[in-house]
């Protein structure tokens, strides 16, 4: 039989990222082009507690349908969370969760954005998210990023001139794939163009607890004084990613939509994952966890930002994040990317090709992304040594 | 601020089924309402061992990210299942792993049909995939449905006028929520009529297991020569449905742009409960547990089927299932069967009133549904013996 796609689906094809992460599943590559975090990270022992106690007390809740909104328990501590720990205000606002970051962007976009509608992002941003908007067939306008967040003048261009434009995805804090964070001003400012502009921000903050050195900035769900923010967190870099268990907060009609659009797209989230979370947040020390992790990172960080120092050549630029999993570094003009992404590969060192980040893939680019917190300190210094070298050659 | 919904969700509620079962979870209710699966089912003590082992010997594994298809070995041991239980072919195609076969049908339609194409439902069907298909803006027309199966004069018909029929819906065993089983010559002549058309068949297969009297048939997929069969089946009704998991079968170029829209939904699904799954399958005796199963249903099912015989007025009529969670009751001509279901609630008995499970909810339908896996012995007999008062006060 000949298959025939649906429009929206027929041109997607695998992410790039994908297909590299899964030529590099070779443990003798280096793998600076995951998006890993680090196994040491992982609060094993509190799992197996939790996880045993709940299937101990509570095995028919935990095995049961649930309900699509979420385990009551959990709406809760997030809330809760987010208004001590983050200063989030809840009011006037509904949380849900859901099966990880993802699936935010995902019903957001299904309640929020018709076919030919205009979606905004950072050019370049997390790939992941930029194909869940291609698979709603929309008008994908990537806006240059700039080393303090998105360029300004652009995006309002943007928001004049596209059609229909209906949501603004952004990532403030430690950005995929660039590590930049956004500083407090352009979320302000940001804020004020999608109210100006009548477009919903999608704030996606994966990464905000991991944070090295400078000071926290607020989140632009923090002063949404008019309705303007869905806000995604995610327990993936806090807990482990292979729970799939995230959280939306936003308006209440939206959430009304997007919990219509779950109920459509898988029920709910499995329930036993959304206890451990619950548990994870009511019985263990979320502070001192999160400063574990970030411990663990800041010197994988570092050991990374030493090593380009070292042994890049000058003429190599790069981020220096304050945070997160990535930092990205940009070839001198005229270089060819992919051949140095390839040759990285021949010296079994993987990066991820900064195309794969664009929202047009077609456009020039001399980047790349590198993750740190997936590889060991010894591969580290290690991969950066041969990627190095190839610079100097090169370069 | 006003938000501006897109045209494919503007109109959607949350389901009848579900807003009745919130106001039902009243425990003095006797919930006929529901669609649970009995708590004595679950395979508790296993699957306390089953976590607790795959946490002590794999930890990093279960809460690390995995790949979109699936846990590997869940996959080989669905499809070794699949051939030998089911008698089903997997050569050509291929298999992942779905969040609960809920997914499946929004995967397949997210892969197969524009807004505006049709989509073929029996009719009456499940809601949860009916509200799944509106979520996609399509045409979706009922075909009606008779005590062996869909019309087939009807649903040619619909192929033949319906424009851009892309997709027809089936739940052959045990339907939801009639408890219908379609003759294995009606599912051979589904098929070929599909193949004559160019449509393909979402066979959905939630409850295959749960024959209590009468003979196995063969699935569409048995016999799916041409590519033409999507097969979804799922953990929900053998294991738990709160764990989420499901599977989908179906040619090699449709899994692949399902599994690329499966990432950009939701990456995957939770490798904890895939996990559980897997062990369930290699490690326990799935045919004893089934057995378990039907025997602990097979009893509510007679109870309830002697009940409404012995209680009902005669002019009610009602589908005697082999198998599954549901039955399906008619009311006498000019019956108001609303009315009779607002009776029931005030008498302390929820049941689902048919209009719920239509294609277009406007149709008229005197009929409604009864699950008996969900109350109690006790509370079936107590339910249908209220019920049967209502019926020979009223008709």
């Amino acid at each position: 039989m000949n298959y025939q796609f649906s429009d929206r689906m027929a041109a997607m094809q695998p992410s790039l990222v994908r297909e590299i992460l899964k030529a590099t599943a070779n443990p003798a590559i280096i793998p600076f082009a995951a998006g890993n975090p680090a196994p040491d990270a992982f609060p094993v022992e509190e799992v197996r507690r939790i996880t045993a106690g709940i299937l101990q007390e509570n095995p028919i809740g935990a095995l049961q349908y649930s309900v699509t909104e979420g385990y009551p328990a959990l709406r809760e501590k997030v809330k809760e969370m987010l208004e001590n720990h983050y200063g989030i205000p809840t009011k006037d606002n509904d949380l849900i969760i859901i099966s990880g970051a993802q699936q935010g962007a995902d019903l957001a976009t299904k309640a929020l954005v018709n076919e030919g509608d205009t979606v905004l992002c950072e050019d370049p941003s997390f790939v992941g998210v930029l194909n869940c908007f291609r698979s709603y067939h929309c008008n994908l306008v990537g806006v240059e990023m700039e080393s303090d967040g998105i360029n300004l003048e652009k995006l309002e261009k943007a928001m004049q001139e596209q059609p229909n434009v209906k949501l603004l995805y952004l990532i403030p804090n430690f950005q995929n794939p660039t590590g930049i964070t956004t500083s407090e001003a352009k979320r302000r400012e940001v804020l004020r163009l999608a109210k100006k502009y009548n477009v919903m921000i999608l704030e996606d903050n994966p990464y905000g607890d991991l944070r090295y050195s400078g000071t926290p900035l607020p989140s632009i769900k923090s002063f949404d004084d008019a309705g303007q923010v869905i806000y995604i967190g995610s327990f993936s870099k806090i807990l482990a990613p292979g729970i799939r268990v995230g959280f939306v907060l936003a308006p209440k009609p939206i959430i009304e939509k997007m919990t219509v659009g779950k109920q459509c797209a898988d029920v709910h989230t499995p329930i036993l994952v959304q206890m451990i979370a619950e548990r994870f947040l009511s019985t263990c020390d979320l502070a001192a966890h999160i400063e574990k992790i970030r411990s663990l990172y800041r010197g994988k960080l570092s050991l990374m930002l030493d090593g380009i120092q070292a042994e890049f050549a000058p003429s190599i630029a790069y981020t220096r994040p304050e945070g997160g999993m990535f930092l990205w570094c940009t070839l001198p003009k005229g270089a060819d990317m992919i051949d140095f992404c390839n040759r990285g590969i021949a010296e079994k060192v993987a990066v991820v090709p900064g195309v794969a980040f664009l929202a047009k893939e077609t456009d020039p680019c001399r980047s790349f992304r590198m993750n740190f917190t997936t590889p060991t300190d010894d591969g580290i210094v290690e991969g950066i040594k041969r990627l190095g070298k190839l610079t100097r050659e090169l370069f």
